[in-house]
């Protein structure tokens, strides 16, 4: 059942129209939450799922409704509270400390969340983006930054749930548990040395960082066919991966050692049955899944011990502009009830686009790239520029999507980007090397 | 309406009747705090509500209830979970991860109370008292227990509570706000020099910790008629307290200058009015009220300013013995509706004392005495003697009870104990001098 | 050759022998070190060897010299960089930063102690004392200042010295190796409930923390005849001591799990083979040997173990206040050009005291009394009222006296203090029980 | 006097003469600093000087006189003692506790160094390099390991001096005080678009880090002609640089607030009056020498303070690539007695090279680019390959070479590495922009 083509409508869904979907999705994504689930923050890295609820809306109050003529805040104190890192606008409540405020309730999250979508929808109606052609640009983005906000409200409450003894479900459908038909493709597909262009070019939406569109000189390379599998990674385990020192960074060891790190964080070993915590439960490790829940450290050692490195992200940029956005994707695995996780399976779609495969879906996929300005960027102006630019250091660029990502949110030139010891987030491994 | 008397009833109540009663109080105190209120944990000192009414629960079923034969517990689950810290009965949960647990939810735990409750009472009416005498014992035990936790689930919510912007109110009733009809009484009571006993001695109830009761040598000295209060205390800050090395113990100084302490934890100055955070929310300081959440450190400070210093625990018992146990206690402002607070009225009780008064009620009080066994001291066999005995070290102990005690909480021999920089408690002074 | 008397000599030493003495003792302890050496600093807790040498010269120059009519500092700079923590004097250089200064350098550092030794000793010969009688109690002070200097020297540069793989020799000479002639003596004496008087009342010198004398109830009591031994501590090792949380002090477990502990700070266990780093290097560990560099933690677990306690400082002082100073002490050995260490021949003096032994000497005894002021206690004016009574918080008393002690800096009214995790000094266990 | 060129010699050095002279170089760095100097580490990233002059002896003897047969270390506790991070080669000792080694001696390491010289001095003359030509390789490179430690001696015993008040003299001899014949250029040299190639690619030596050799595609892009200034650095304080979180990366505001810099590290502003800390000891702060001593983080700022950004490492060694090697270097400026320190003086080279100026000497310029594999990078096999792969993440390439550095260390493709918040190496900036 995986493996799923993102559904080409015939109309492209009006503003207001994908307004009302995205908004909507992440209702449904926290649904079987109760209040105590959307208050917990279990590491500072995490917000509580009732803070993701409210800073999506905080961010169409503070940078679309603030912009109407005698339009009044819901509630003055929530300009800090949840105001996640904007300067510009304010001095946001301390992060770490998300977790304390039990107030509001999650209740008066989701009625603010109704106030301000009656108030944005009012002015759509009204004819808001006709007058203030900027206003949709915003929402576009807003709309954007909320499926960003979708995908770790899932990631920061399977971190919560994780450590909790009873090892609850978030999304209590079920995983996927199709077999796998065939095993992952372990070839290789090449590309030629070049000059190529990398970046946002066409009309549809991109954050700031995917620009300018510029070029790039790649030697030739290849590119694994497949994202590594826990069968794989098991592999790597059971050759006391985590034992040897020559396998690390140097600061990668230093993690593994000080942390004790000795499998995916989600993972255990009871009287050697590996299981891995999902967001359907803890369930049984198997081998054809793709590896997910890696850090930087862990990607690298794997590829340097699988012979192989990490690719740029303007190798995997390069590779994925001729593919389509296909894969395995939180919006259609929420469809059909089933909780968001990597597939066993690896049946193509119809419209078959050659052995490379699972670009997008799944995990995330580590290049080793840092993150860093495109040349000639440049933020917009405003509180808005603080959206990307200052997070330029000390991070990696991880891309594709994940299973926790909705399709629509993708693209080949999107540039997500976590710290080298994260590991909370769906984020797996492609090997690539010099053709 | 402050210092108020305990009711004495005409009838003592029968362990069933008192085991309603202490329950039934916890319940009340907790009516107005929602999920969200009841998991968060704003410190690793403090414990999430949820907890709190979980934890007295599984002392009861754990010590109690499982004496029973067949007694089958409510969920297996919970034996580690809401172990505070006794390591003979398994291992703990985290204590600072306690406030990441969103299950059990709130209605769980208030669930898991009615269950522990209907089989201890239905255990009750069957006899298991006459069968088992211990059980009674124990029963007394885990009442007092859960009546300390009562004045936790206060301190720990207000603590959290006072972190959130919106300073949301513990107990919406509001403050007990007569006025003072006099000053408080700045006398000194003196006390001869002498051996006197010390120590738990009668039928009645007491923690290991009180035996066994033996004598001590004590020089003639004073103690002030009143506790200190917050006028007294703002003379303090206004003449420099915070910022003269002279006044503080050497670890008071390190954390005055690392913490950068310059008030009472809840007190704020905004533009020169005072004000303090209440479990009313935030008021107006009033320079009547006595003062409370003062660290040791603070406590000690103040009284080298004041020219006095710190009683001993063992001068303060010999004061206590004479004295009945009025003061302001939650149990009875709780009837009233009003929020436990250091209430600033100092009229007194019809059998009057003599001018040594509010020794109980209102803030614990700080003494110079290290927390440490009692000579022939021992801690009772099982789980149960790591109940008090292995926390004495580097605590100190205080005396009398607080606002937020239930009256029949306390007795002139109880040993409260916290360590030297802990602010969260309703913690305050009594002065002391040599005669 | 242990168990050393003091020598008593017909006459006492006038105050200029006895500054010569006590200064040139501290010359004695250092020759053997070079100046990287004295430069190192193992641990916050610890200072370089050549702050010691100046720090002890800082201190009769501020409190001495200063008070000479046109006295002009040896180096102004000095007034900062060697003062410990005097905070009226000025603001002393951070602590943990002092193994940074390589300057002054140890050459420097001796020339400063030649200077003031020169303008001291000149100023004695003038008739100082006689013209400033407070001059001669503050060099006595002084004197005793720069014992306990001395004993932090060797502590100071042996965990130094511990950590180094070449596992160096601070004294050269060896170890007393004699055998023991008998088995250290397990009985107990007892001692009578009654009132005792405590504290400082003699002429001699005494820190302020010793006064008042004043009385104390005890209930009858037993000490150990001897303070146990390596012997014993390996079967409390044997017997799992140190992973058994019932042994333990809830702080002193966190500690053990913490910190890693399984045997005392400076023990090892190669293959079975005990052995310990002393000031003479490693050696075997011999079983007769006193038990030493405990912390509280370990010296209460032990107790604990062998059914017995700690001894107050009350019970420790009445029971030493019939003894003489006899002991294995750091001036004697010395003299004989051995380390101080513990020693293990049990030998009795002479004039026999009985079978409670070695009060002083081998290892400072742990008490569980809290460091904290006796009644009446008032701290001199000044800055030398920073001495003591600061540090009152958070640390227990030891009594006694150690292998690395001078034996005319002794006395049984001696409190020496340490907080309850400090495992670098001459710290062992006496056990107490009531009788 | 400064801008000097490297004087190029007839005739190029043997490897002996070579060894000689570099060996040397070490030990007139250090010719003025004593045994208490030598053993001091002020914080773990730097090292004791004692140890970098054992640490370079250890890299030969292990590398290159264990190749010969039968040969026996000076001291086998050395392998351990001074191993920086070579996991292959066996367990270092605890980095941070490298300035607790009294022992060995600086007497002892300056013996480890001249045996392990005349041993290899000794292998030289007996054709070592002839019958194993790898041997040649391997003393090329720990010449340049050398070479880079001279440095980190500079930059590791300036940081420990700067914390000791008495702010000594690394180098007594004083500073290079020529005023500046000509304020800094302001201008900019435009480079055109096109791929480059970079990479190490002639004869010489080069770390493994620089190659392969390879193409880059680089827009159009200018630099600015000159460094800045520490008068261009005082305008940005002066414009509240370090208060404008808008100014700063994310990470970068974080450590300002954490930290409290308000200057670079070794500025101090007494009064309106500016000083820096140099290894001359303390200097007035002159406008025209290049600022030193940043951060990326501020060298980021300043760059988006100036409406310019940091070059990538591509475009800096494109610009350098037609440039000779000319600067202000510590060989040199060691030869006239002078302490290492970025000079005001501007005067041109009489090759002149056109405005584009200073590339090398003065200050290290640091680039945006993070410190990656070039494609198709290998580390070389066994302990040397942990050189330098291991390290490529999370550090930020500088390019150049610094008054600290020798003038033969360096070359266009040379890629130093530090991490983002490091400041106590010679690090200044280069602005850049877009053409």
């Amino acid at each position: 059942m995986s493996l799923l083509t993102t559904t080409p409508g015939n109309t492209k869904p009006s503003l207001s129209e994908r307004y009302a979907g995205v908004r909507g999705f992440t209702d449904r994504l926290t649904a079987d939450l109760g209040p105590e689930d959307a208050t917990v923050q279990s590491m500072s890295d995490a917000s509580p799922v009732k803070w993701h609820l409210a800073h999506t809306t905080w961010f169409f109050e503070t940078f679309v409704l603030a912009r109407l003529d005698g339009y009044r805040p819901v509630d003055a104190a929530f300009e800090s509270l949840f105001n996640s890192y904007y300067n510009t606008v304010g001095t946001p409540f301390p992060r770490a400390l998300r977790g304390v405020l039990s107030r509001p309730t999650l209740d008066q999250a989701r009625r603010y969340r109704r106030a301000v979508d009656e108030s944005l929808r009012g002015a759509l109606d009204a004819g808001l983006t006709e007058r203030d052609p900027d206003a949709a640009a915003i929402i576009e983005l807003g709309l954007h930054h909320e499926q960003q906000h979708q995908e770790l409200i899932l990631t920061d409450i399977k971190h919560a749930f994780s450590i909790n003894p009873l090892q609850p479900a978030v999304i209590p459908g079920g995983l996927d548990q199709e077999p796998a038909v065939a095993a992952p493709d372990t070839g290789w597909t090449t590309f030629d040395e070049g000059n190529y262009e990398v970046g946002h070019a066409d009309a549809g939406f991109a954050y700031d960082n995917e620009s300018p569109r510029h070029r790039v000189w790649l030697d030739a390379y290849q590119l694994r066919n497949s994202p590594a599998t826990c069968g794989e990674y098991q592999a790597f385990i059971a050759d006391d991966g985590y034992s040897r020192p020559e396998l690390w960074l140097s600061e990668g060891w230093a993690t593994v050692q000080g942390e004790g790190w000795a499998a995916p964080i989600y993972w255990r070993n009871d009287g050697g049955d590996w299981s891995e915590f999902s967001l359907a439960g803890r369930i049984p490790l198997q081998a054809d899944r793709p590896v997910t829940h890696l850090s930087y450290f862990e990607a690298d050692a794997f590829a340097r011990w699988s012979g192989a490195r990490l690719p740029t992200e303007a190798e995997w940029e390069a590779a994925a502009a001729a593919q389509p956005i296909v894969g395995n994707f939180a919006d259609v695995l929420m469809q059909s009830g089933l909780a968001p996780h990597p597939a066993a399976e690896v049946r193509h779609a119809e419209d078959d686009v050659g052995p490379l495969c699972r670009l997008y879906g799944d995990s995330w996929e580590w290049t080793s790239s840092s993150y860093t300005a495109y040349p000639g960027y440049r933020p917009p102006p405003g509180a808005l520029g603080e959206y990307n630019g200052k997070f330029m250091c000390n991070q990696y660029v991880l891309r594709g999507g994940s299973c926790a990502s909705s399709s629509d949110h993708l693209r080949a030139t999107y540039r997500n980007f976590f710290s080298t010891a994260a590991r909370w987030q769906f984020s797996g491994v492609r090997l690539a090397r010099l053709a």
